[in-house]
């Protein structure tokens, strides 16, 4: 049985390209460009609460990266590396090999290292801690919509939500429609190349990781502002559109794990928040505007008002 | 039940002094002054693992904040920033308040802040990721040590193993002696200010997590040396003295949970190594010499030449 360091070794030590120092000292040392902020967000993976235990590795490693980089996404950051710690309950050479594949993979798309991390025995667990760069003063944050603000939301929402009301035997699809949401729910592809293009346009952002719901509600907070949103307008996929509206309306409202971008921009910005989208490759759709009178306000489709409460996930409810 | 968001804000979120952005949005925001390269870390501690279960949440919070600090120190690197992830069994105000006051009255001890994490439910499990800044090409590595370099370390070895020992029912203390080993364990100090006075002076450093000889085993892999050690001159408290020799052995030289920095120096720089520690306030001992023969030799008490195996501690062993 191979040890510990040897594990590590095998699995995730790679040369490092843009790293000064990468894994095997007791620190990485990485360059941050002149001018730049470095960006940090850490984001922690629990068996049964994250992901269901019958995932397959592949998909576990890159969905641990993508909601890392899916935060640095929000903030118009570019990527620079990433540390893994890991909990696992035992040394399984093949689940680490695949564990690798899938994350080294994503992170290989967007140019970015693995340099450093820790392992040890105990209850799976995966703690992704990424960094990244934006030019001073230029980061997408939470706290800047203005009243007039059209909202905006990337690719299509509720497809994670709706495969785990299918694990749950709530809901019921074909193979192919499972296997459609499943990987929505499993292999969320980060924004990042959207944040990139959408600074100096975009005015707030935040990646969707709770509900559109409870993370617009982080940005009407931060702001100090209000939203009417348009239930029609939500981007769905045929999958979800199939579904019963009280469902729909769940899986878009309240989804969780969709990491699309959630983000204001003033009406004269429109055509260039269509262009980022182009330039990045996703779809991007206007959802409801930003008003002074701070509720939330969601507009369904025969005009009637909702005022739900917008109240992100909470892990301990 | 106070929920998630509010108990992270009402024990950790404080207003940031040096980040530009902290705990609140995507992501937090930091500036790496010019020159200075990055430092990172990340270490996962798991609950019957790196803590018991009866530790109190002071103790627990300042030692997962002072393991990653000793990483810094081990580089040489000045403390920026920390990020903390958390899993929860459930959310415990006043657990979470002891967790916070232990790591937060650490943090402020050496100037840094708190500016991002995670918290979910899950088994017990903190990581925290350290960031640092050193000046580019200063940084103390694991690779530096050269032959005929003299080897020292910082504080005394082994009092966190012999508590250990008292814990798992195989040694006897008195009550304050068993609180000096105890707090040994559940309270070490990072030498974060040795670090920084050893920039240009020491060749090669590492931190003892996993015991001497296999710490100091990955600074012989990495500098493609060897080491003698003299088990004699090894540094100990009165308390470890006073144990059975075979004991004190195990814990001087595979004790684990020491947090000293070990590090090699050119015989010339004795009296240099000598004024950072008085500078750092800790003692620094010489223990041993570096040598072309890629061995590890232990020297003991009566001249004679013990060959072990410089393997580190295996989380999966």
């Amino acid at each position: 049985m191979p040890g510990e360091f040897e594990l590590i070794a095998r699995h995730f030590t790679r040369p490092v390209q843009r790293a000064a120092l990468g894994v095997g000292d007791d620190c990485a040392l990485l360059r941050v460009d002149a001018g730049q902020q470095l960006a940090v967000s850490s984001d922690m993976l629990v068996e049964g609460r994250h992901f269901l235990s019958t995932v397959a590795p592949e998909r576990l490693g890159h969905k641990a990266l993508a909601v890392n980089l899916s935060d640095l996404a929000a903030c118009g950051a570019q990527p620079l590396a990433f540390t893994l710690a890991l909990a696992l309950p035992r040394a399984d050479d093949g689940w680490l090999a695949g564990l690798a594949r899938g994350l080294l993979a994503l992170a290989d798309r967007h140019g970015i290292e693995l340099v450093g991390g820790d392992t040890t025995a105990g209850p799976l667990n995966l703690c992704i801690t990424v960094m990244g760069q934006v030019p001073a003063g230029q980061a997408l944050l939470r706290s800047g919509a203005q009243p007039g603000d059209e909202l905006w939301v990337s690719g299509t929402l509720g497809d994670a939500r709706l495969a785990l009301e299918v694990f749950r035997g709530n809901a019921g699809l074909s193979g192919p429609d499972f296997e459609h949401v499943r990987h929505a729910m499993e292999c969320p592809e980060p924004r990042v190349a959207l944040g990139l293009a959408l600074r100096g346009v975009a005015r707030a952002a935040i990646d969707i990781s709770d509900g559109l719901l409870g993370d617009l509600g982080h940005i009407l907070q931060r702001s100090g502002v209000g939203a009417r949103v348009d239930l029609a307008a939500l981007p769905r996929s045929r999958v979800l559109a199939a579904q019963p509206r009280t469902l729909q309306h769940e899986c878009l409202l309240r989804g969780g794990d969709d990491y699309e971008l959630l983000f204001t921009a003033a009406p004269a910005a429109a055509a260039a928040v269509q262009r980022a989208g182009d330039a990045a490759g996703v779809a991007v759709t206007r959802i409801g505007v930003i008003t002074t009178e701070p509720a939330l306000v969601v507009v369904d489709e025969a005009g009637g008002e909702q005022h739900p409460a917008a109240r992100g996930f909470d892990h301990f409810a």
